[in-house]
């Protein structure tokens, strides 16, 4: 008879050799989370191995993700398509196995791990989309949505700022059906924690709302399976399980230590734990009394038969619904959205209403937020500020489960939590996440931006108060740099549009970028509108187009503007024109998306042979040289902001028309 | 008699008038705080208005700083040099009043504050310098270091993730004398925060170890008075006071309310204020026995001159020590300090050791830091692998007080928290603190590095793992856009050194640039050493240099690299070389340095005539751009990195001598 232990070692097995081989990884938290994981995945875990992508399964996060061995050996063993193969190639070129758990190369990896904290709120993300999604489509006898989100985390998510705010809010939205399990082993990177990391953590999350059992061993199956069936039975209140565990635990020598935690045990050492452990196989062998005893593979599929028979009950019920359902979860539009955004877009060039692009926003979601039901917006408690909410918004915080329809999270001061969460958000499934600031406090979020564009998800970043235009608040809500260094986020699309038909058509290509992320980036102040064909207006799309060209002449120079500038870029080229100067004007709301095109467009909007380039950004100049190279100029942001009123700093900080008129008379030579 | 109400209430007066001329800014905070404001600067705040620098002063932080004007009418009404002309000019360019407070702008301000949470983190980093400087310093009978820090923090400041990281490290290490006061109003810019932010923060605080002081009238002066009495009494764990208050307190029809927060009153309601709060005196008019209840000219210029004798004893006890202590203070560098720098990197130059950058960089601080107690370094749980550790490293964190001589804080993974400690040390005075994490998790502080540069404050950044070059990690791990984006921050300096000895220089500059910040770059993996004359040694303090020179002919082309891709330039140029083509090549290590560079340095190190130049460094290609412009060629990174061992991912993402090769052959044409 195979005992729980003899399957959890399993996994330490796995875990030591695969670091062996690959000289480099962290065996010592999957050796110390086998015994929870073991637990957790045999007698809870709702999933099928077969369909990794089946919407109704138990979502599982390793917030630590540097344990990855961990996943990679209990996907391997519940019977994913994960071969042992793989597994020897922990960690190499082109694996499925990568340093930490990336989504999208390895099946059952729900999100990618390894910036500590944002796990587990990805996890929050996850649990929000279920109890919004379910009160968006579960009808009375019909549940198609029910599952629970289940994060592992440790010491180091825990110390990170971002596990309060993602937890403050799940504790606030009483999600009933997050279970964090806190590897509670006492060693961080630079040994023991007390010498940094003393808050009593079970208290800190009672003071956020959350259930919380204390003092579990880690190690003893009977008090973890308890645990998790404690946790699982409270409904409206999210739980952490502080288990005691033994890092590295089986390794003699080593566990309990910090030597256990980011690098191989070594030979010895791993003879040594094999023997204590009593595990007698070679590397990379599983009995197969082993396998069996973790095989997932049955139980899943009769799982998800299980539900695809709730499903077709529910479509028989409720066919309009189930309809629906299933094309949120595919991720498809609606069959009517093209179509209508392209009129609303058209309207707005034909109307051109003069206002801040933040505004211009708010009217295109009034626009598409009635025909995109998964959209779930939010912003970080400015609201009024960043005009996130729209005619159709209800707060989704609490579920709503009254009424069904919310699709607005007041996330608070949290931008960091925000991000992360609605990337989980939009991993999940069934939405399309919108979150909001100001530009200059995307800096908070940072590195979940970075995520969503390397995950990837389909997450919406709005960041309005785009420039030193926002005025009077200063230099600490001033961005300069931000603009360009969200823009060298690979795979991100960062739109700063220049009025209302821009913005429409930003809104439209970022929810149109299925399965990755945007930023959208809005003025405070009131813009002018633009004329445009329609053939300029269908080019918006590419990024990048010529707003403006000399009527009866060749241009001499290329003024490139965005956003708030290209008006006063517009305003130069009439003053140039009049001094017959024949000018130029490239609008480029999308620099990624522009560069995307083929060199046969991109060449007929800026020729090589006009090297007399002027780009005009109220934001780092230097990003500009990829346009105007070193016989161009740019009149950009060189320093910070200040306070003062808009009007001013745009004087005081070049961004006249005298300016751009020398800058290009200069180039012109 | 001129009750505590009437001076609170000139505050009030003061805040209201100002954002109503300023037509923008935050009346609520002000309003509702004022009463608290008032028993703290006039009963416990011990200051010199005379001499805002006074060493020994108590330290006020807003970090709410939205709620600016309470600090400029406390600053003046105490009767610092901010005469009510700057009042009137809230929020103007070039005022003194500027929207969010600017430390160097204002006499008094010891930080800029505005993003949140911020500012209660440079309040726990003034109140770890005053501990750790007091444990240098003060010796029996010689008090010459003994001040409180008081921070006022919002609602906004508490749900920001910083607040944990920074209130958890306060609690570890006993910071007995820092006191913030929470301004629980209940509002936030969305509204009534109960939608959002349900935390028991009392509690919360009690789980990091800190005394907190529940259930304050904000508004009963007594009480008040009563609960820092009893907060500057405790002297081993930090204290939160929690203080009710009501927003906009006074405005009949908008306090308590969200209306009050961040917009002016208005005409009617200001009015209406007035007469409610029994405030008759025209806008920006203060009777003369308020401002007698304000003054703390004459109490504060008596403290000093106390301290003043305090300091004299000192000197005539100990010297050498009070030398030492005025040396800090002064933040000048010890006399012997240039000339031992230059000294071991000479040193450095001959050795040639081949190690990687952050072992060059420990090598550094193992040279420099026995001459410089002034340095306290740190690490976000990762001392081993930045190698911020040196020989007399010794944990700075508990104060310390046996032996005098802690300088280095276990900060446990808490990036962002770190960050904005270290600039709350930098700005204490007495100290140069360093602080680190690996380069992508730079993301995770960037804010606070902004910071550095705009407060501007002195603290030195340590980056290491700087490139796909750390390998197995993998993507999210792998720094890419950091680099650009960390040379984006205006008045930054981003050092990339590519050997022991660029990495001598980089500490070296980076140790000098007093008041600034520096951020120093390192690689994980070994670097080779290159060869350098004199000449070449002392131009790499330039930020570029040209490392190379074809030996008897003119170059044709120019390769210019950073950090660990200069041994791959120097390999192509002599691969070059033996093909008959002569480059130069160029060492870059500081790109913001060398554009500081006289125009006639940067054309000898970058002639115009050359434009067949090629930029190859492990990172944002376009950044590039600026240096190479549209007719050279970059090899750089254009996407994320991926898990594997690094001499396969530099091969992978093509940074190969044949492709630098290849890339130098097609600019020359």
């Amino acid at each position: 008879m195979t005992t729980r232990r003899e399957l959890a070692n399993a996994v330490r097995a796995l875990a030591m050799d695969a670091v062996e081989a690959a000289k480099s990884g962290h065996p010592g938290m999957p050796m110390g989370m086998a015994d929870i994981a073991e637990v957790l995945w045999n007698d809870f875990l709702k999933h099928n191995p077969a369909d990794p992508k089946w919407p109704n399964r138990d979502r599982f996060v390793l917030s630590n993700g540097h344990g990855s061995m961990l996943q990679y050996a209990l996907l391997h063993l519940a019977g994913y398509d994960l071969p042992m193969a793989e597994l020897k190639r922990f960690r190499q070129l082109h694996s499925k196995t990568a340093g930490h758990p990336e989504y999208g190369h390895t099946p059952g990896v729900e999100t990618t791990t390894g910036p500590l904290g944002q796990g587990l709120a990805n996890a929050v993300g996850f649990a929000l989309a279920e109890k919004v999604l379910a009160a968006h489509f579960n009808r009375p006898g019909h549940t198609v949505v029910d599952h629970h989100t289940y994060v592992f985390l440790g010491d180091g998510c825990l110390m990170e700022g971002i596990s309060h705010e993602a937890s403050s809010l799940a504790g606030t939205w009483g999600l009933g059906k997050l279970v964090a399990i806190y590897d509670d082993n006492g060693i961080s990177i630079d040994g023991e924690v007390e010498g940094w990391f003393t808050d009593d953590t079970a208290k800190r999350f009672e003071a956020y709302g959350w259930n919380v059992i204390r003092g579990v061993d880690g190690h003893d199956a009977e008090a973890i399976k308890r645990a998790i069936t404690q946790a699982t039975a409270q409904t409206d209140k999210p739980t952490l399980i502080c288990a005691k565990t033994v890092i590295g635990f089986g390794a003699p020598h080593k566990q309990g230590k910090e030597e256990s935690h980011g690098a191989p045990l070594g030979k010895d050492e791993v003879a040594a734990a094999r023997e204590q452990l009593g595990w007698n196989h070679p590397p990379f062998e599983i009995p197969a009394e082993i396998y069996a005893g973790w095989d997932a593979k049955s139980k899943g599929a009769k799982r998800e038969q299980d539900w695809n028979a709730t499903l077709d009950a529910y479509a028989k019920a409720h066919p309009d619904l189930a309809a629906e359902f299933k094309r949120r979860l595919a991720g498809e539009l609606p069959p009517d959205w093209a179509d209508k955004a392209q009129a609303y877009i058209a309207r707005m060039q034909a109307e051109g209403p003069e206002v801040a692009s933040r505004k211009a926003s708010q009217m295109a979601l009034d626009a598409f937020g009635p025909l995109l039901p998964e959209l779930i917006g939010g912003s970080a408690d400015l609201a009024g500020s960043n005009l996130t909410k729209w005619k159709g918004s209800k707060d989704a915080g609490n579920g709503n489960g009254s009424e069904g329809q919310g699709n607005y999270v007041y996330y608070g001061v949290r931008e960091f939590g925000m991000t992360a969460i609605a990337n989980g958000l939009a991993l999940h499934g069934g939405f399309i996440p919108y979150d909001a600031t100001f530009l200059v406090f995307s800096d908070y979020a940072r590195n979940a931006v970075r995520m969503s564009a390397l995950i990837p998800a389909h997450a919406i970043h709005v960041y309005t108060h785009d420039s030193i235009g926002l005025g009077e608040d200063g230099p600490t809500h001033q961005p300069v740099e931000h603009l360009a260094s969200l823009r060298y986020i690979p795979n991100n699309q960062v739109w700063r549009p220049c009025d209302a038909v821009e913005s429409a058509v930003s809104w439209k290509a970022a929810i149109e970028r299925k399965g990755n992320p945007a930023c959208l980036v809005f003025s405070r102040q009131n813009l002018k509108h633009q004329q445009r064909s329609e053939r300029q207006v269908a080019d918006i799309a590419r990024g990048a187009y010529v707003l403006s060209d000399p009527a009866d002449t060749k241009f001499k120079a290329i003024l490139i503007a965005t956003g708030s500038e290209v008006e006063l870029a517009m305003e130069a080229a009439r003053t140039l024109a009049q001094q017959g100067v024949p000018v130029r004007v490239v609008s480029m709301p999308c620099t990624e998306v522009f560069d995307e095109q083929p060199q046969e467009y991109r060449e007929g909007i800026l020729p090589s042979w006009c090297r007399a380039r002027v780009a005009v950004e109220a934001a780092t100049a230097d990003y500009w040289r990829k346009y105007v190279g070193l016989d161009g100029e740019v009149i950009g942001m060189t320093s910070f902001g200040a306070s003062a009123p808009a009007p001013q700093l745009f004087e005081h900080f070049g961004f006249t028309v005298t300016h751009v008129v020398d800058a290009v008379k200069r180039t012109i030579g």
